[in-house]
């Protein structure tokens, strides 16, 4: 059974969350995954272009194909659910009219805010075109939506793990879009209700990973001082 | 003053959470600050080599190195603390003996596993050098701890604002690393407490970024239905 108990708190979340390899093979209600998908997508993205999509890959024929993709690895065959994050490096170019009319309806932006934005977007793309930072770009926002998945999961008891390790011309592949080069792969992520009992590896003291204005710099966390100077 | 209630749930976080351009100028208390620092530094990392950090930037000299940086923006400049995110693309060279010591007292790796895993991460990671993409995988952890610290900072009812405007060169030499090739800048994230309203923009319908199985295929979220075939 799924636990169906009132959301963790964020903190809880994530002091609860390890990366999970093995599954039971409880299916997920299509509520909660909607639930969670539904949440996933509310990940804010460069521009609300939202420039990544997510394939819920649930069945037989789609979990061998990730088998094959990801080397035989256990979780994505195990968990009933694997999702797999998909960015698109050419949706800037496209037809936003959607966007922005969802945006005005909302009363989120005004034309002039839209005239502006739009434009600004345009300009901001075509700039990371000449670094070559399109696929890069459209990767960072697909992995916000990723982690927002992972979160979101942690707080419903489902168990998730985050995967680098693929093929990722196979993953196009087993979701159909092989010949999509504007397509990439940022992230795999079954998901499920745990099968394993893991413990939390550690992570690097606080002060070897946050500074403190310059990089190298250790964060010192002196109880009652105020950071801003 | 900032918000001492309880946080909030993951699903009330990420419905709760605006990019939010303009801050009040309220000093963030060290000791939530470090409840964030710590709580972002939580996030997963490939092979758990955590190779990315966040720089702490508040100061005055620091803001105005961001405002630099950032094309003369706003919320870098008002925010009381702007968190960059680094990605260092070699790390897993480096000694992580430390790493492993501690996941072994933790009792979460044992001695074989270790071995095994410390070879299959450097595998890894030169297969990644080969194909180019040492980069990108550094950066999709840097993203990944900010969006834990965006998601724990919706949680606390500080607001931030994920930035993707700047200039890396001058981001990096506002932290004291333009000499560094091996560290790369994943994103800015000023944090404080909002002095704006921003209402939703939207998100595009689940099923036109929701996937079944294959891309394109629109997720349906018929209720009653178990996903799993």
């Amino acid at each position: 059974m799924i636990n169906e108990t009132a959301p963790l708190t964020v903190p809880q979340a994530i002091r609860a969350r390890r990366s999970i390899r093995h599954y039971l093979p409880d299916p997920i209600p299509v509520e909660r995954l909607t639930e969670l998908l539904d949440l996933t997508l509310e990940a804010p993205s460069s521009w609300n272009v939202q420039a990544r999509s997510v394939v819920v890959v649930s069945d037989q024929e789609g979990r061998d194909g990730l088998a094959w993709a990801t080397g035989g690895q256990p979780h994505p065959q195990e968990a009933p659910v694997t999702l797999v994050f998909v960015a698109s490096s050419q949706t800037w170019r496209e037809d936003l009219s959607d966007v922005y009319e969802q945006a005005r309806k909302n009363g989120a932006w005004n034309e002039q805010f839209i005239a502006g934005f739009s434009q600004a977007s345009l300009d901001f793309h075509r700039d990371l075109e000449e670094r070559g930072l399109l696929r890069e770009y459209a990767i960072k926002d697909a992995v916000i939506a990723a982690t927002y998945a992972m979160v979101t999961a942690a707080s419903m008891g489902l168990a998730t793990s985050p995967m680098n390790g693929w093929d990722e011309c196979k993953v196009k592949k087993v979701i159909g879009i092989e010949d999509r080069d504007d397509l990439h792969i940022a992230m795999l992520l079954p998901v499920g209700k745990a099968a394993e009992e893991r413990r939390h590896p550690g992570r690097r003291p606080l002060a070897q990973n946050a500074f403190d204005g310059r990089y190298g710099r250790g964060y010192d966390s002196v109880p009652g001082r105020t950071v801003r100077v």
